[in-house]
């Protein structure tokens, strides 16, 4: 995640109107899902991956966490979080996803929200997250779906009968996306779900749950435009378990 | 799998003339990448759920297995398989995989190639499955991908300049999806990759590894045509492990 777009103060302030980053986590409509993963994090010790804006760092903290860590490679991010989230229990520090140095054994829950999708070398941070958990931790993130992810020219087509569809290209060719996002060529990369998974599970996880998330009835109800998340998955939900 | 396709003589005579009905397993792209994740089968109870001509279950013999059950609801390729693939060690016996009859821990490796997305209580069935397995037996099996199943129309589309992608709809619209195959109308069922993995998770497994699956480099340069199988995945491959 270097050359982070994040800190690009035109990028930053585009970012800084999307609905999760004006109403928090309530304004993301995967978060009742990724919240049904985590346990109760009272008295536990949060590690947050890419904090951005620090929301759910300081929801965590809001739960009755005891500790938690948000971390973030965007200067900008992090004295927004400072700003905007700031909470006697929450230190917001400045790291790199790719070169994480965490205390082994001195977290409860690892959470990340649509980060890991920039970080190259997945396996080698998720065996760092591993070692920062302590045995019986729980990892919990998500990210963009490969469907979303995978085409050149990302996009809906629609037939003469104004049916929607989203064409699929390159899925299994893994690595570098480039895509145009508030005024910014933001570089990300594509990844098998199938890679995402076994990389967890070779960092010595145990998956206890995937899911392709798409919204509720309820929420297609309150915000008909999330309909057309059933034809194809946007994100990719998982938790799992340091197992020992 | 009720009005089987299968048991129709002429998608049978269709279904025969198949690579992998002609060449067995060597026929199938995708059968290095299955073998792989399978235990060395000498001196193993091996049950080949939809065992089809009875390619694998011979395979399994031939390997050493102790004791083959190869399992299928189709009579046609019951016949077929009794026929092409008789081993002393197999017994090849009409099974719905909807209503599974096994002993209890009597096996230990579970083996089905692309025919439980033919099963519409997936959930049950593989209960059924682990309960069959000794602790620490091992579950390997391909599906369909649901990229490849979930559209209402599957088929390739071509861009001005000749590139194909595979348009995705309906990706979390869950349930039956009926196919022109072979000349007969195919009902099957279309899956979340998820749903298949938590399903395998909730039924007591332990994940070992999901592929979605490619031809390999050496594939293609053999036999140009798999190319195309880079632009979308259309199976995935599982492996699991009865924990307990």
């Amino acid at each position: 995640m270097t050359g982070n777009p994040y800190d690009d103060p035109a990028f930053f302030a585009g970012y800084a109107t999307l609905p999760r980053s004006v109403h928090g986590l309530d304004g993301a409509p995967e978060w009742p899902s990724l919240r049904a993963l985590l346990p109760p994090l009272a008295g536990l010790d949060v590690l947050d991956l890419g904090c951005g804006h620090g929301w759910f760092s300081r929801h965590a903290a809001g739960e009755g966490a005891r500790r938690v860590l948000g971390l973030d490679s965007s200067r900008l991010m992090l004295a927004r979080a400072r700003e905007a989230n700031a909470h006697p229990a929450i230190a917001y520090e400045l790291a790199d996803l790719e070169a994480l140095q965490l205390a082994p054994a001195s977290f409860d829950v690892a959470w990340s929200s649509l980060a890991f999708h920039y970080v190259e070398r997945l396996g080698e941070m998720l065996g760092r997250v591993h070692g920062a958990l302590r045995p019986g931790g729980a990892l919990v993130f998500s990210v963009e779906h490969p469907v979303y992810s995978a085409p050149a020219r990302p996009g809906w087509t629609k037939d003469a009968q104004g049916r929607l569809s989203w064409p699929v290209d390159g899925y299994m060719r893994e690595g570098p996306r480039e895509v145009d996002w508030l005024g910014a060529r933001v570089a990300k990369r594509h990844r098998l779900a199938s890679t995402t998974i076994n990389a967890v599970l070779r960092a010595g996880f145990a998956l206890s749950h995937v899911e392709e998330w798409r919204p509720s009835d309820a929420q297609i109800a309150a915000r008909p435009s999330l309909a057309v998340e059933l034809e194809r998955p946007m994100f990719l939900l998982l938790a799992a378990r340091r197992a020992s």
